[in-house]
């Protein structure tokens, strides 16, 4: 042996052993995997270990209809949607409802959607054609994003889309004009974003005056109805009272339009980012220690997430109490939810193609049939990984990778099952939410 | 003004203060953007600014054909095929060269490269399926990847594929066993790790014996022909020395394979990752500071960077001097070249939406009517931005973004042009490597 591969073998020896020794403290003190129940999911085991969705056996349902496979659980969204749109007890009305076809525009799952009175948020041509095209009533659309093409604002503005959101103030102008020669006059609003918020390509600041100031122009223009306020908080809400500050600089600024242009909203559109319960963020740092010791990212428990009901709750109670103070009309309230709403609804089946045991970094790989072309979120978040069988014995920490050929193709850096064998199946949870949208050829 | 607001008007104006010093600093000190000759890519402009290419006006083509719009240079991808499968002067032969489906699985391109004497590198069973479909000879299909999916690795066996590769031992048993239950023989290899190489889901390490052992495995095999080693380098090879010490490697390892196996190779398939000259890949810290300080990241010269020519006259004479000195036959060499053989045969028009200017972030925002959905690999590289009529007079760093409803579709963090209008034409270069495959409908 040279000494050059001596030395890469010392070299090994000493990262490995460093690794043992850290892995384990990790594995010891740091966070931990919470395994939820099986019934989160409307899911249960039968006498044999297979995993059943409504008295379906989806091992069954793998080989019917061949894997990689998507399976809509359809009374979850129902469920979701019913929600989403409840009257909380105390609230004189409910929220109105826009799904953000972004996050998953499959038409069946919209269609099931569409049917309990829940209305489209498009942000794209595309977006906006699928919407007339599966028969949405204009008026329940309301059409979003940083910039609209001629073309298709020309289209919402003839078809009378319910809302348009002007994202900044240039959108304001062009679409006064659009309006003026088609002779519509549009009911808009304009995308702010308070203070501290993320902003980049989104909306005009409140704490500078641009927003006022866009406001102001768009009330200058005879051709538009200024009717809403629209706003995304740009991150994650997961907890109430994230939820209750963005709630607040938007109703000051709400006063602050009552206050200084006489300006009276309609409409409140406070739009997403409330997080799906079951699905835990992954830190490139939690991932990085999860590929380098092996040990698998701890997920939080759904219990200490905002969940829909408490969500929908807290923002009637906000707006409706801050109007009734002030004795003023409280606006409707729209929301655009895509992952709470759709993100726990579906799973995605796949296989086993390949298992390396033992593999020399230590854990036993797995090769799925199913990587990044189809289940990219996986690399972001921590979505749970359930056998289609339950096999008894030992259990193993597997680093699970997709079929295509590049080292980016990895699914599952350590996470701990019963032993795998080619061609057994697994379920890839909750993923309802930007999985479909961003699939790939590759 | 309230006391809260009147401190995030303050820290804003500190961070504003801070990032004007820092990005000055960096636009003097930091890495320049080379503009490269627009012959570069056989690209002129003509007497009213307009870009052309092979006597087409690309902004006429881009309104009659629609925005976005790929153009595919098949003159581009011709010639450098032919660099690739060149004799070089001194050597005895050419290399055998098989195209990475992966890069850019669309079949016009691919009829382009296999009309050029180009085989077929598949690594999924649609490209086999695809490449067969094409009429590709199967004798000129090489089958790579992690794993392969029974039904596949059966067609490949009954159609005759030239050279199936395994990743890792338990896929030689189970090729063995496959070719056992149809009768048939097939020409295998092993893909192999070299020592200090990355691995992950992929080949067998020589340095710790496995490779060896794996060879053993497959040499016991009476139904496998074991004829090649496959390795790929797993990072980008844009200097010879990387180059050099990569076949040094694979040549010790195939010397070994002689001397404790008695195997005398046909074939050494040192598959791809030969850098785009074109293109400089963007780390993940140069993007931070164009993203914080608006300064363009610095791009490499392209004649910093490996040849297709020098790339192919190097590994020629490093494999051909090897076995020379020893006295023994010279393998016939494979490449699986991808990135270097489409990736600037290729542009992504496209066109300006919307402009913010001033943007609060100091910068000028352009809404582009392409992102991350066709464009992703502008995230990770940086891609030439060639406007399709130079305008005259000032130029602007502008911010691009794509179109749709995320933080994250941001494509050029800071780029200068000259001044952009609503409805201008973009031309995004080199775009003919793993922009296809990473489309989405996001």
């Amino acid at each position: 042996m040279s000494g050059d591969r001596l030395r890469v073998r010392m070299d090994r020896a000493a990262r490995t052993g460093v690794k043992r020794v850290v892995g384990g403290l990790v594995r010891r003190w740091g966070p931990r995997r919470a395994d939820l129940p099986l019934s989160t999911w409307r899911l249960a085991r039968d006498a044999s270990g297979a995993l059943v969705l409504d008295g379906i056996e989806l091992r069954g349902l793998l080989e019917r209809r061949g894997s990689p496979l998507y399976v809509v659980d359809a009374a979850r969204i129902i469920s979701n949607a019913a929600r989403f749109t409840a009257r909380p007890s105390g609230a004189s009305r409910s929220c109105e409802v826009y799904y953000s076809y972004k996050t998953n525009p499959v038409p069946g799952v919209l269609r099931v959607l569409h049917g309990r009175g829940v209305g489209a948020e498009v942000v794209s041509p595309y977006e906006l054609w699928l919407a007339l095209r599966m028969g949405v009533d204009p008026r329940s659309i309301v059409y979003n994003g940083p910039a609209k093409a001629p073309d298709s604002l020309a289209l919402a503005l003839d078809r009378g889309v319910g809302l348009i959101n002007c994202n900044h103030r240039a959108e304001i102008a062009q679409l006064a004009s659009a309006a003026r020669s088609r002779g519509k006059t549009p009911r808009i609003g304009v995308r702010v974003v308070p203070p501290g918020a993320s902003m980049g390509q989104f909306g005009e600041r409140i704490d500078n005056g641009d927003a006022l100031r866009a406001y102001q122009e768009a009330l200058a223009q005879p051709e538009l109805r200024v009717v809403a306020l629209h706003a995304h908080y740009n991150g994650e809400i997961s907890e109430r009272h994230v939820l209750d500050a963005f709630l607040s600089s938007l109703l000051a600024f709400c006063d602050e339009l009552k206050a200084r242009l006489g300006l009276e909203l309609e409409i409140l559109d406070i739009g997403g980012n409330l997080a799906c319960t079951t699905i835990t963020p992954l830190s490139p740092v939690a991932r990085r220690l999860a590929m380098t010791f092996g040990c698998e990212p701890g997920s939080r428990p759904p219990g200490s997430v905002l969940s829909i009901d408490a969500y929908v709750a807290c923002v009637l109670e906000r707006i409706e109490g801050h109007y009734a103070a002030a004795g003023r009309p409280t606006p409707r309230v729209f929301l655009e939810p895509g992952r709470a709403l759709t993100g726990d609804s579906q799973m995605l089946l796949c296989r086993v193609l390949s298992v390396r045991d033992p593999h020399p970094a230590g854990l036993t790989w797995g090769v799925l049939d199913v990587g990044i072309n189809a289940a990219e979120g996986v690399r972001n978040e921590i979505h749970a990984l359930l056998p289609l069988v339950l096999r008894a014995g030992e259990r193993r920490t597997y680093r699970l990778t997709g079929p295509s050929c590049t080292l980016g193709d990895l699914l599952y850096p350590a996470w701990c099952l019963p032993v795998l064998e080619p061609g057994d199946g697994l379920a890839i949870m909750d993923t309802g939410a930007y999985f479909v949208p961003f699939a790939t050829c590759f």
